[in-house]
């Protein structure tokens, strides 16, 4: 009997790093993960990193075959192999990634970001399957963005296009402090963070009465506010539809840049659902330029969000695997 | 002796059709015009314009091989090979100009905006040449723009990506009024017409003397704006400042999209050289995230100014004929 192709997805994240043995339906046949903060050297990480891959394979190993390791980072550049001065990994500056990670294997790897890998995912096992110009935008903590473009990501002459989280939706002097340094970022107004600061304005605001006058800026989180929102809360619900409302609008901007078949949302925020779908399609078809009108899909992402980023980090593989024209 | 290459770059504007017969070295052989304004009929106009073209021929047409004919137009879409709602065109909805061409000839004919023929134009003839990843802004009376991702003209799903003249530089009830029925669009402020909108805002902002107060709205160009900021005008000065400094802005915001090598800035306002240049530059890099600090050239087009929409238009054939990757 032949061996079952599987694809390693590897999701690098501040506290863990979470992989998974990954089939071309998208279903992982074992998962595991690793603390990454204990380890302050990348070289003693990845070697741990392999090792534990390796075990939790064991029970498998005779029945498939690995065709490559998919890695998904924070500014993880998809050209060099590498991780640039991630704001929240162990390892300050440039980490070959890659290269480190071949000391172990002689199999493909590949890195790149989170959103890079999300979209890639989505064309793989997702809602994307037969689409060729789409983009995937994550809603975590911060909003990160991963352009595919005929059939390919983009990734840039440098590697690290796609960083929309960075866009400007807001100047002058009111405008919000991100923390990459600059103000008016969209991810201060779109994110799991931005929805909070958002709750923050509108309570100041507004003297309505709301459940989360109670919670200090640090007791609260987006999905308190999701909760109250569907309890009915309206202060909730104008966070969210203040926030859909500037997504929708950046959105627009998307589309005249790059005129893609649909746009995903993906991640925490997207499991709102209507309450930010709705605000994000009404503001986005009012900004759209008249021919982009009513052509543009806007869709929750089809990835199952528990293992989104393995799925996503093993996809790279894939389409490696499947795209002789891609370049990574 | 074998006969030259040439291809045909036709130059579709509301007033008049230019084309020329050009080779691969870019330059132009034979070229002469025709006024579009005259023909209500697509199918009359085409006719007409192919006797023209053939007519111009002649006598180079024992020495030369023609290879195809591109069309730059405005609204021109490259999946398709129409003009579609265009709003200085005579003719209305949606013109199949490349299926009408094809009546005439059977060789290639692709038609695409005036953007994305100057963006194809810079790498088969220009300071592109060598780059994979870049952007073409083009400062006429609007903003057009061409983005080439990893060596091919980005297209988009429904082949009108590029609209960043019609992206959001201003919110609320301030914003500028755009054609597009839209409010604060790029191009409102960075455009020939939106540096006259600038200087005209100026002018009421500010009681510094300028010799541009003698002129009405209708009576002054950014070409007048120009001169009179070369002679040290401070309100000119301050207009061009000004538009410069909204262009670097939104020019960070495409880094951040797409992380070209470089941008090219092209047409009637890029003439305008570091009045323009200097300011926008400094604002890119300031709006920029730090990834991308210093790394992105800002650059006028190497397209001679007085034949760059020929050039552009010719050069689709080019690039369709040298890569065999490309869709059109």
């Amino acid at each position: 009997m032949s061996k079952k192709q599987v694809a390693v997805g590897i999701d690098i994240g501040g506290t863990n790093t979470a992989f998974g043995y990954v089939d071309r339906g998208g279903h992982i046949l074992v998962e595991d993960k690793l603390k990454t903060s204990q380890y302050d050297e990348a070289e003693v990480y990845v070697a741990a990193l392999y090792e534990k891959i390796m075990l939790a394979g064991q029970k498998i190993m005779d029945d498939v075959e690995i065709l490559g390791f998919g890695i998904g980072a924070p500014m993880g550049n998809i050209n060099k192999g590498t991780i640039e001065y991630p704001a929240n990994l162990p390892w300050k500056g440039i980490t070959p990634v890659a290269d480190i990670f071949r000391k172990h294997t002689d199999l493909p790897v590949v890195v790149t970001n989170d959103a890079n890998a999300a979209a890639v995912g989505e064309m793989v096992y997702g809602g994307a399957r037969n689409m060729k110009d789409f983009v995937v935008i994550t809603l975590g903590t911060g909003l990160g963005s991963g352009f595919v473009v005929n059939g390919n990501l983009m990734y840039g002459h440098d590697g690290f296009a796609g960083e929309l989280g960075h866009t400007t939706i807001r100047s002058g002097p009111n405008a919000r402090e991100c923390d990459c340094g600059k103000k008016g970022c969209l991810e201060t107004y779109v994110s799991a963070t931005g929805l909070k600061r958002t709750l923050f304005k509108i309570l100041a605001d507004s003297v309505l009465p709301s459940e989360l006058r109670k919670y200090s800026f640090e007791q609260l989180d987006a999905e308190m506010i999701h909760e109250a929102a569907r309890r009915g809360d309206i202060l909730a619900k104008r966070a969210f539809e203040h926030t859909g409302q500037m997504l929708g609008v950046k959105l627009a901007d998307v589309v005249a840049h790059t005129s893609p078949e649909a746009i995903f949302l993906f991640g925490g925020l997207a499991q709102a659902k209507e309450l930010i779908f709705e605000p994000a399609r009404e503001s986005m078809e009012e900004n759209l330029l008249y021919i982009y009108r009513g052509k543009v899909k806007l869709l929750p992402s089809e990835l199952s969000s528990q293992n989104a980023a393995i799925l996503g980090a093993s996809s790279l593989i894939w389409s490696l695997k499947e795209s002789k024209s891609r370049k990574f």
